[in-house]
């Protein structure tokens, strides 16, 4: 099946309409209209070639919620009609003690990415995201999407949503459990909603207070200025957790001194080189510091479920297809709030 | 209670003769007679005042083992003429979570250290330790030594055996787990035998062949040259587990790809600047950077009878106290096979 997409033809683009093929749907996969495509910041990346190993004509997205079209004959828990959702990867091997284990981001053998990744069952060498109009992807990998959720705020909810919710529930974050969040963006705003929404006392640190009403709105009991050395001194050793957001180098150590003894900073953000490291914070306390990936497909439709039981929803900006490039350039200056979303019925009148 | 003890008088030193008064026995408080006492590379950097905070005249060590030769009426675990043994700190609240949570090290209120810390009800204002030929210790701060242990080799056994015992037992370390520990000197060769006594496969990851012979017998299965980038390349994600002794300044980033997906390393060695952090294998497989502060007195008494119930031992060199000088040096240059242990027999002719 040919359809319409949005690619990157060259490393930094610009996204220009493109056609991709799509592979007939084999007896476990699920076809899926796509409706609403999140932009992350990790697209940026891709389209850019950060982090090495992108292939062009790159079709990016991996934040992807739409209406089932159709399902292959062994397919048990989608029917036509039904929501569905996509995330960060689309096929791994299901074998590997990772994969047994719900963790199949860490496959032994190896993840196929929604987009950019090769891909051994396509018709196409390379696997493409959600900037299309259409996606076939194997039934284990597609989320359920009840319909009580709007469909339109689901996109982040499988990146930036899994992202937060995975340590949140790794480091066992409920009632009485103190949780910073550093940087209030696309990955922070759910996470200090999740967080707050599994009961955890929660305080934002920004390095600025134009986000205080928000943040308040948000769920977060209290907001902590990173810049403000008193109160970072005063906020010494009161954290159980905290989810290191910022997609940036920055220095982890005045962040580390804000956990308290056996406390855990996870960095869901930035990947590189991140400054120096003061050892004494985690030999006097047993202090941790790591960092999490996505989070595994159970979880995911475990953070999708929770997302309806409390009604959180990402903020988003819904766009449409054409206004991609200022999409991208906005949220590379920081100017989005928090989550552009492609309203996919504006590629409906894209030529072929 | 007058005693005879050895102190540095100023920052650096050297050791010389010194009398220190120990206070008389309270109802809880175990009076012993110290008949050996470990020399610890920490002891080194508290003569130099490497942490600061330092007080003169100092009388170091914090290994130490004896004889109890008077308990306080309340006393119910000792009697006259047991073993004893006392460690790195010698009270604390113990009434906090971390006190109630045997984590006495991370006392909310402050822990007092073996010497060198303010001695709430001593007769000196601060505290004194194991050089010197008597202490009393509150009860709940000393330790059982079944006699069926070799005496002369306990004293390792409270500091450099309890801190790497201490990440062993947090993170499950048993049959099946793959340790490496970093450095072979005082608390690496008690991390192998430790690992090792608990099934463990454990590699010895060393920057030299020199000590090949020893590490086969202490129990490693294997040794890793960190030297040899070929090997540690083929070593990448093996192991659960890595402890690392290194005292002294040392990039992390080679040693964080050994581990596999959601392994730890534990850093209770050096303290300080560790030089740039890449967050990347934290990211991408929730690997951990985390340090561990000894341990706590129910922990510490496990390992001491896991010692006595596996025949484990630190390799001891035993000293005279008038050698104590030669000794430090001879720590402070690597060259001791793996801890010095003073006869503190060898007091008993001193001066008053």
């Amino acid at each position: 099946m040919q359809v319409k997409a949005y690619a990157a033809h060259q490393c930094g683009g610009p996204m220009k309409p493109h056609t991709i093929e799509r592979r007939d749907i084999r007896d476990n996969d699920v076809e899926i209209e796509i409706m609403y495509s999140g932009i992350c910041h990790s697209d940026l990346h891709q389209i850019n070639d950060d982090w090495g190993g992108a292939n062009y004509p790159l079709v990016p997205g991996h934040e992807i919620a739409g209406k089932v079209t159709k399902v292959g004959k062994n397919v048990t828990e989608f029917a036509v009609g039904d929501h569905a959702a996509v995330g960060c990867f689309v096929d791994s091997c299901l074998e590997c003690d990772q994969c047994e284990g719900d963790h199949e981001q860490y496959c032994r053998e190896e993840v196929v990415q929604t987009y950019s990744s090769k891909d051994p069952v396509g018709p196409e060498k390379y696997t493409s995201g959600g900037f299309s109009t259409h996606i076939v992807v194997r039934e284990h990998f597609v989320l359920k999407v009840d319909k009580s959720l709007d469909l339109s705020k689901v996109p982040p909810m499988v990146c930036a949503g899994i992202t937060t919710f995975s340590p949140l529930k790794e480091y066992n974050i409920g009632e009485g459990s103190r949780v910073g969040v550093i940087g209030i963006g696309g990955l922070g705003h759910m996470a200090v909603q999740l967080a707050a929404g599994l009961g955890a006392e929660v305080t934002a640190i920004t390095r600025s207070n134009d986000k205080a009403e928000e943040i308040d709105e948000l769920g977060a009991k209290h907001s902590l200025l990173s810049t403000d050395k008193k109160a970072m001194k005063e906020a010494a050793g009161s954290f159980d957790l905290i989810i290191d957001t910022v997609p940036v180098k920055h220095d982890l150590d005045p962040y580390i001194s804000l956990l308290d003894v056996r406390g855990v900073i996870c960095i869901v953000g930035q990947i590189g080189d991140s400054g120096n490291l003061n050892t004494g914070p985690l030999v006097f306390g047993e202090r941790k510091i790591t960092g999490s990936l996505v989070g595994g497909i159970k979880l995911t439709q475990e953070v999708i479920d929770f997302c309806r039981d409390k009604q959180i929803y990402p903020m988003c900006e819904s766009i449409n297809m054409e206004n991609v490039n200022d999409a991208l350039k906005r949220l590379e200056e920081g100017d989005v709030h928090y989550r552009f979303v492609i309203d996919m019925a504006s590629m409906k009148d894209q030529a072929d």
